[in-house]
């Protein structure tokens, strides 16, 4: 079959790859019909993620067909069309017990880092009972690709960690894919303001047809101040982190509301700076998160009737054979102005 | 009256002053019968609080009987035995509806900061009606000074936003009075461990006799090392930070069990190092909280029906007119091995 | 000044009384600008309160402006625009401590039942800084007048202690002014599916108009087979009632989901049939309450930002002078399709 | 091997059968070391249980080792000591996933109700990787035996549901082993008072015995009124209904506070009045639940940990020969002062 392997830093070939093999009663093979690109393939390619070796199929997100199912499988038959979560989970540890299927001990992340993703024409997905999810027959099935990882992880990392809440206020630092399903999935719960924060007006045009209530651009103004007169002087009740830099993380403790809370969802690679001597008093939360999918069921549901579009944050389409130019584009979003890009297997 | 007045930096004296007086309709005078002596004084004399102006009469705890009342004081009246909360809330402004009253428009920590405090004969409350508590009848009133700060702070800025649960491990790093504080409210909820650190063995001896299930002296050993080896390798399901430096923030990060909480209580100088690279993808919540003093009704009905008992936090008493006498024991805590002192006016 | 007078069951007439006076420092009058009728106005008329005896000035909601101030009013000054909330709240009491302001000792709900209400060209209104919240400049003060009580009912009786969440399944029992208003509240929360559920084909007609996904006539076909049907089998996650009668608080338990809940906000007269031989094992939460009025300040900000429209839920305007014929036509609902009447004085 | 087997109403008796067999990768076979008698198997005795026919091997606790394990078990291994929970659990489908393993749709509560139970020497496990439960090798296995079902059942359906809390009032009514394991769990959450009421003197001595801080019998004096001089005339936050019946539940309308949760336990055969036309105004909650099991991880940590000792609701100590003896002496409680007994096969 076709698949696309990383091949260490910088490198990677869409070649021929032997097709993959029920290994233990819980797994399932899939047969991929759609997949994706994630900022985390990206990592991994500068060679920021050592758990993923070369020679390892990439990919972490889609949409496909089971092809095959070990004696364990209940829950789904061959031919079942289904969407594949980015977090395999077992549901018997103690992790999963608590819904921190991010942190289960078999599973977690581990399609496209510690075992073969779903950038290939087959996928094996281990706990598939439990990290497979059945797909509506009417499905539009390019939105729900957007549920194995992104959606999920705005709205868990950044929404419910976030505590949004109707008429409250919310600024979400960062406006490219991530930041933009934090921005969807904010408006489930009817908060007064979403403010959308980024370097680039392109990005800031696209949230605002997403639903951002304001946005600002930061371009050597004052973006505190911008904020602060937004919100009566009084900061956001919610601050969203989607890009994963120091400077990103300070200004979220600069626009935070007393009482309010910062949801980090962006990936750190370097420490950063926190304010206790400022914030002590001002009984501020600060939370971090890896998604953990168990809000996946919910999502279907508001997909299903209409009340989140994922086709919004898709720009670009491919075929699988040209899942490198389709990376070409993604890399290069501030010129290809590319969101979610989808490869058709 | 006498009253103990702050000069400046390191100068204070028990002088005579002219009686408060009533200047809102709001406003109490409340005859003093004990007070105590408060870390954040020690603060003020070291001149880290700038609201704190010379001239101002320290203290923000006490007990005392209500003197006069301003016409619109409908909650208690002239005699009634009342329990004075640190935190002054007009329960009007939004901050106060939401229940922070640590960040009430016009109020929150003012006594003994912005406005004249308790370590006098008489002291004038604002925001009176929502600000004293009655003490019952047959109340040890020693017990419940203990009630007007300390406690409330151990309990809502470590045990309440710290997520302490039936059957969780806590571990509370710092074994000062607030620490302790801390080790009495977490017995609550019965968690499985609270393990106190300390570098005071003394101060560790005093946690055992509270309720501590385990110490952890720490001396130049591996503290980090000894409380995983107390959690299965785990961490702590939640990290209560009770000193203020950036050491002791470090130490709560590294021990921190995934999914765990970091409640800070610690009034802190200095910024911190955030490990973001690190906690990212671990599911942690860190929380920070000046007292709002909401759960002293509930936990005057603890010490009314003896699930908590105050007592043991107080190690020394004294008499108003000996107060220097009483601070230099509470500021020679590791020699006098003073826990909370008391002071009768 | 003109005043809507209650005469004793079915008896009420426009009259000349004496104005308001300051009675207690907490006091404030306010110069009427608009009310409205409630469904319990009409209670009363049929004598079905005890509480409110003859001679009463009717009423309790309203917008108005601020006319005169007792001495411990410190949140509003003469002139100001207010919002008059159906309850008065001390804000002290242990009651109001808890936020349930519906069972303050010395408020609740009083205004147009043990004392004189807003149905009048002047009103007094008991502990005003915490029971008449201000206006914002470019209001629409016709839509505020919705949030004296209707639609604060809506959402906590209906649609909080339904717990409604994103993508789940909402059945509203009964499609009048206050089954609409959870609808209309219901939406911040994104449910999958709001079903309203009437006898009258009319009101069902604007369900539809205000969000109803489904709407269903009870017209001697099977009810709960149709609410089975549009949810897979499997009943609703929150059914609200708002009709307050046997019947359809037992149709509640038919539809009610597992793990579901079932919110009453609907007046009863009578004892209703719990099914506890067939609902003990199925996981299910029923709640009363009686409005509290603690978000008001949060649907102000709906209303602000546009999130919530209230002005939908008004049928009728009518001058004060005639306001006998607006409880006509809200009395005679059916015929005139009246749903709120809004009364200018 | 030997086996207690139900044969219609009021017939059981213990006789040979074949051993169980694995017929599901999920499964496992468990060699039972100790079971017990729950209320639920008189109940099955009396016919009540339609569900279960004749031929059935009763019970749904106890603890034993693993003997055999379908292919799809990756938690446990032959050998291992475990104990079993009352209710089975898939971990996959829709009520799981919400932690409602109650409603599991392949589970629940099936063992010696819908298949064959644990009064037995083998029993088989379905979904054995989440229905089992490692036991730590120091454990007292008598007493976890009470982690099967009642504890859980007290703790999640009486105290969760009931929202006990640190200051509280708790009533229970009932004071049977289902309501003691209520006392019991309801003390980690340190209510001011836990007030136990029954009819029979023994168990409320037995209640004192396990930490409730008052007592009424029901014996024609005004129980109503006790618990009211007993909480100030306020009622109780929280009232468990522990019996099934009734009068009991109409007690715990009677009791309970403004604001306050009715956390029905019983298990009912008929329906009951609801006052709503009393509790309509008083934001009561009420709830019901079967017991989802969901706690037992918790619950064992606390029974490790010696937060909470199960042995205390063992009366009697039984051989599996003798089971006719245990059952007789359970059923003639009032008699026997049983409360659980234990029974070692």
């Amino acid at each position: 079959m076709k698949a696309l392997v990383y091949h260490g830093p910088g490198k990677k070939t869409l070649q021929d790859r032997p097709m993959p093999v029920i290994s233990a009663p819980g797994d399932a093979i899939v047969k991929m019909t759609q997949t994706t690109i994630c900022g985390t393939d990206l990592h991994i390619l500068k060679g920021d993620v050592p758990t993923c070796v070369p020679g390892r199929i990439l990919g972490h997100e889609g949409v496909g067909i089971v092809h095959e199912t070990g004696t364990g499988i209940t829950a789904f038959k061959k031919g079942d069309h289904v969407l594949i979560s980015c977090i395999s989970a077992c549901a018997i540890c103690e992790a999963c017990r608590k819904g921190m299927y991010s942190h289960c001990q078999s599973g977690g992340w581990i399609l496209g880092n510690t075992i073969d993703g779903t950038q290939a024409e087959y996928v094996r997905i281990p706990h598939a009972n439990t990290s497979l999810y059945k797909i509506p027959d009417d499905a539009n099935e390019d939105a729900l690709v957007m549920l194995s990882d992104i959606l999920p992880t705005g709205f868990e990392c950044g929404v419910l960690n976030g505590r949004v809440k109707p008429g409250s206020t919310v600024a979400i630092v960062g406006s490219g894919p991530i930041g933009l399903a934090a921005l969807l999935t904010a408006q489930f719960y009817s908060p007064a303001q979403i403010i959308m924060i980024d370097t680039d007006e392109t990005r800031l045009a696209v949230a605002r047809r997403l639903g951002a209530t304001g946005t600002i651009a930061v371009n050597g103004a004052d973006t505190v101040k911008s904020i602060m007169m937004a919100t009566n002087g009084q900061g956001v009740d919610t601050a969203i982190e989607a890009v994963g830099i120091p400077a990103t993380f300070e200004l979220c403790q600069e626009i935070v509301a007393v009482g309010g809370t910062i949801a980090n969802v962006g990936v750190h690679g370097t420490k950063v700076d926190l304010h206790l001597e400022r914030l002590w008093s001002r009984n501020i939360a600060s939370t971090t998160r890896l998604v953990d999918t168990i809000t996946t069921p919910m999502l279907l549901k508001t997909v299903e009737t209409g009340k989140l579009d994922p086709l919004k944050l898709i720009s670009h389409r491919f075929k699988l054979d040209d899942i490198q130019i389709a990376y070409d584009t993604f890399v290069r979003a501030s010129e290809t102005r590319a969101l979610k890009v989808l490869i058709e297997v």
